[in-house]
């Protein structure tokens, strides 16, 4: 398992450069922290002081960072400069700092694309990018590197593929230690750092996780009756007999992500428990069959929805079928009605038809896929049957 | 310790509606997660679907959320009334429904104040507000929120110390645990976990943490050499002796934070790093004293600069003395020579001058520190001085 080469940030860069060449860009800001990371490997932690990555059509990748980020900046390999401002809000406003920088680069009075108005986020005040670039049009162009990021290459799949090992690690800990009386707290947190000492130990000094939070393993709440939350929130629960758990498990592999989530039990099941779980085994199903390249994502949440339909379950049905995962772990495409992009091959998505019963519980799992020639192929491998999905017995 | 109670939620926004009444708002708009938790203690997990607080000038609050949040919103009580749309993308677009809410509300074609001009984030493609809400004006106003933050009450002081006391506890575990031959990750992790359960069984079944992530202590990357970036990211270092170490440590108390950040060392400590250390606790010392009701944050900033210049470190100084803190880490006002905002009893600040040195490592302590009648109370309280900063010994 190798991180991202230095070669492949730069041919993304001349990916991006080849599809701003025929929208007639000059030059193209990013605000978002993870077309950053993608584009150029560059990690920082956002805060209120604006960081953007700058590329031209002469093909230069410039970084825009505060000063606090200076060296931190200078040692991305994928970037030829690095222009640093002194401080936000600082005695001159960044973003005037940035106007320099993209007079330095020849940018200004052209046409410049950008993922968005300016930066942004809480507590932060500053101009639009078309206040400070004076004679320059800015245009939105934040799809060009949404559009790339849908497909994931071989490389990036199997950093994912190495998130599903070590999301299933702590999984199998969450499970062994569940059971009545166990707290979801202690669970969890057991599960969790366990499967990250075991993860930093077995990658070896080379990991260097780059900001990584390692394996995690959780309920977000998601115990007995609570669980009919799809987002419930920790709840510090104490798990009792007869609760549906439902869980939630990745881990973090210099910055990609995959996602396991399973509909567990604490015995005795119920019958109704039982009946909605075979109705949520049989709708993931269906969501497996349903994707195939060629057709649109919003294939698989109608046949998701005609099976709800048929079986009266619409009032227990919240959510679309699932999302395209990687950098971000809800990435668009979407697996909903409304969305028609056309599935292809080296998309990876969730897949996670929920049913939500008030009192009763949640029942979703999720598992990651890979869209490939004539369907999918699996990146999560953990038990989905109920005899398997039993804990504290 | 008690959360903030429901006539908090309820005044709070009765403080806002003020504001808008000033403005000739008819109608307020939140897409800020925080801001929804800070006037409706109503916190979701935030994806790709379009979240929003409204606020009406006849002191309505209403949550606009997708359907898998619906029940999840009617347990909140600050509100009155919940408005859910089937899924983001949808087959009608999300903010369609929100543009009917409005309309319900008989905001159509008013004065609508925002905090945004629309939903964001990766991913998400929408119109702005101004685009669904015809007829109506809408006007930036996000700073209403903003402003009414930036002073804590006591109840927010309250669980801002809980905060500290689990974040002190957290950290003391990180020394105890550091070490030569220690490793970043491990000692991180055992220190923080402890912390977070200790927490979670001292505070009792009553702390329903909403989604906390309990107490946590660390480098990020901070070690050695490289703890001469001051926004490092973790790198899973092992101590040896001679490394410097910068840490942070704090704990999420219903959504409210602390910061504690202390230079440590593994000896022996040369004479150069004992320097520096000392500089630093003059600047931290030199912040602590220029707090003070009345005077603006920048001449908190300006006091450390002044001993900088004196003292020929400017190439070490990379960032502004501190940031108000609450249910973000980093809020305004900014201890910063460009920010004018006037210093007020209850503003709560890190007061974190630092000090970097290339090739050597970074020199920073971070308090919590409230400002109070003549002066600060501190809300963080761990040993400054370097003796007892030492580790491993």
């Amino acid at each position: 398992m190798k991180p991202i080469a230095t070669a492949t940030y730069r041919q993304r860069q001349k990916d991006v450069i080849r599809q701003m060449e025929v929208r007639g860009l000059a030059g193209l800001v990013l605000f978002d922290t993870l077309s950053q990371r993608y584009l150029a490997g560059a990690y920082f932690i956002p805060t209120e002081r604006p960081i953007a990555l700058v590329l031209t059509q002469e093909g230069q990748a410039a970084l825009f960072v505060p000063y606090l980020e200076e060296e931190h900046a200078r040692q991305v390999e994928a970037v030829d400069r690095v222009h640093s401002y002194p401080e936000y809000p600082g005695q001159r406003h960044p973003m005037q700092y940035l106007a320099d920088l993209l007079d330095d680069l020849g940018l200004m009075g052209k046409a410049i694309g950008a993922d968005r108005p300016g930066y942004g986020g809480f507590g932060y005040r500053g101009p639009a990018l078309s206040e400070v670039a004076e004679g320059s049009t800015i245009v939105p162009a934040g799809d060009i590197v949404e559009t790339m990021r849908m497909v994931k290459s071989p490389e990036e799949v199997e950093l994912i593929r190495e998130s599903a090992r070590w999301g299933n690690l702590a999984h199998r800990l969450l499970q062994k230690y569940s059971g009545p009386g166990a707290s979801e707290v202690d669970v969890s947190m057991r599960a969790s750092t366990e499967a990250t000492l075991e993860m930093f130990r077995s990658l070896g000094p080379d990991f260097i996780p780059k900001g990584s939070t390692g394996a995690h393993a959780g309920f977000r709440g998601q115990i007995g009756p609570n669980s009919a939350l799809p987002h419930a929130v920790t709840v510090n629960a104490v798990m009792k007999p007869g609760d549906t758990l439902v869980t939630g498990a990745s881990a973090d592999i210099w910055g990609y992500h995959s996602e396991l989530e399973r509909t567990m039990f604490v015995p005795p099941v119920s019958r109704e428990q039982r009946t909605f779980f075979q109705h949520m085994l049989a709708l993931q199903e269906i969501a497996f069959n349903a994707i195939k390249p060629g057709k649109p994502c919003s294939a698989v949440d109608e046949a998701c929805n005609a099976y709800i339909e048929k079986h009266g379950l619409q009032k227990y049905w919240r959510h679309h079928t699932g999302h395209n995962i990687g950098l971000n772990y809800h990435e668009p495409p979407f697996l909903d009605v409304g969305d028609h992009t056309i599935l292809e091959e080296g998309m990876l998505f969730t897949v996670e038809p929920g049913l939500y019963v008030p009192g009763l519980g949640g029942f979703r799992h999720s598992d990651t896929v890979l869209v490939v020639r004539g369907g999918i192929e699996f990146i999560t491998d953990y038990p989905r049957d109920l005899q398997s999905l039993l804990v504290g017995s």
